[in-house]
């Protein structure tokens, strides 16, 4: 089952999605949502992030070759553990909804391609065995990063945090069958990297479970689990695809400010 | 004016607050929300944090002598530029609840007095003329901290973030004096500290002129603005007064988890 999240005459609702055709319910999709009763075609709504999260969490370096670059560099720290991050709202956006770059951000504007787990339970102390009975589904996010910023600057805030720089979508699809998944990423419709999704230090039971055991998980909080490899330095103009098999594809040009 | 958010027989509601009697009202403080004719002692309710933000801003390092105490320890930087940092939303417990101790922390659980900064506009790009123009008021803010975790994590998730480890308030004050205010912290009742709450060294519109120009800030986030010295190993059974003259008390006792 896909949800989304969408504006439609300037309401912003939750809907199924059965094909191209959206069921609108009044609710959240984890809170047993009511169909309205109205009925619209995919292409005459806006798409928005699939859910404002309370919590944004993001697991930071947490596959192989993408933590030995920024380790390389000096940069990083290889983790032991899986210590969570957080990113925040301000700068999520939807699918094809643009990636807008300020005017002082230098060269180094790269993707990050994640799996994106979104909490459907409220949950404490989760044993790995359970940690999944909190997960309603999954989606796909750009973790979206400035990396001079990320050097020179004393926390994450600019460097991953400026508006428009965590897009989220299309949709939540609650039927995903990660261990069979590959992560593909295109700019300008050229593969850049495919991976497979899988191949993570830390999967997604351990983090919920590590996390659960001091803060408690609340319904819409999502955790951005990490990204492969490295981005080519992206320019205005350009388009970023990211694509997870049995997920979609989530799509957003980059243009310079204005 | 003080605006408090508490929670009577099972609904949560904002009021203002006059003397001991509150006046409830329907919508949030910035929302220019209407009375809905009830009133309620003070005596009555339950205190919670008195705004759950969209994003939770802190400014970290601050001031001088927690800095160097830090520096010293060769654990942080001297920050050159306001660089902020964030907190999250499971944390936040209001006036009078217990902060909840793990069974495994270490002994230094710390307290950290701040003045915490209430939006009420959407911002982008404020000059640091016009900062202060989006503050909608300023409540207190302690910034509850485990030494050794936040020594070997890699993010400050649980060191600062543990579930009750965010205690905000009692209320937002909406005229408040930060040149003659006073930050005094007292634990079991004998003062450790006062010093200068706008002895910062980046102050509220040095931070939200920085911040806007890349991110949107929006009506309820909140952003802390640091604390100085050094606090005293806090254990279950204490009680953690911090006074900002001219705003109020945050009173929180400690308890071991059970």
């Amino acid at each position: 089952m896909r949800w989304i999240r969408f504006e439609q005459q300037k309401a912003v609702r939750f809907g199924q999605l059965r094909g191209n055709e959206i069921t609108e319910v009044d609710g959240a999709p984890w809170d047993a949502p009511k169909p309205t009763g109205k009925r619209y075609p995919l292409a005459g709504v806006r798409l928005l992030a699939p859910v404002v999260p309370p919590t944004f969490y993001a697991a930071g370096l947490n596959y192989t070759q993408h933590l030995k670059h920024y380790a390389s560099l000096g940069g990083a720290n290889i983790p032991t553990k899986p210590d969570i991050g957080y990113r925040a709202v301000n700068a999520l956006i939807g699918h094809e909804e643009p990636i807008v770059i300020p005017k002082n951000a230098g060269p180094k504007v790269h993707y990050e391609a994640e799996l994106v787990a979104v909490i459907g339970k409220k949950a404490k102390r989760l044993s790995h065995e359970d940690a999944l009975s909190c997960v309603f589904g999954y989606t796909i996010g750009n973790d979206v990063s400035e990396r001079d910023w990320q050097k020179v600057d004393r926390t994450l805030w600019r460097a991953k945090n400026t508006d428009t720089w965590k897009p989220m979508g299309p949709w939540i699809e609650t039927d995903f069958d990660l261990a069979a998944a590959r992560t593909i990423v295109r700019v300008n419709g050229k593969q850049t990297i495919e991976f497979l999704t899988r191949d993570m230090l830390f999967d997604v039971p351990t983090y919920i479970s590590a996390m659960s055991q001091y803060v408690t998980l609340y319904p819409g909080d999502v955790i951005w689990m990490g990204t492969e490899g490295v981005s080519p330095d992206l320019k205005p103009g350009d388009v970023c695809e990211i694509e997870i098999t049995g997920l979609g594809t989530l799509r957003n040009p980059l243009r310079a400010e204005a």
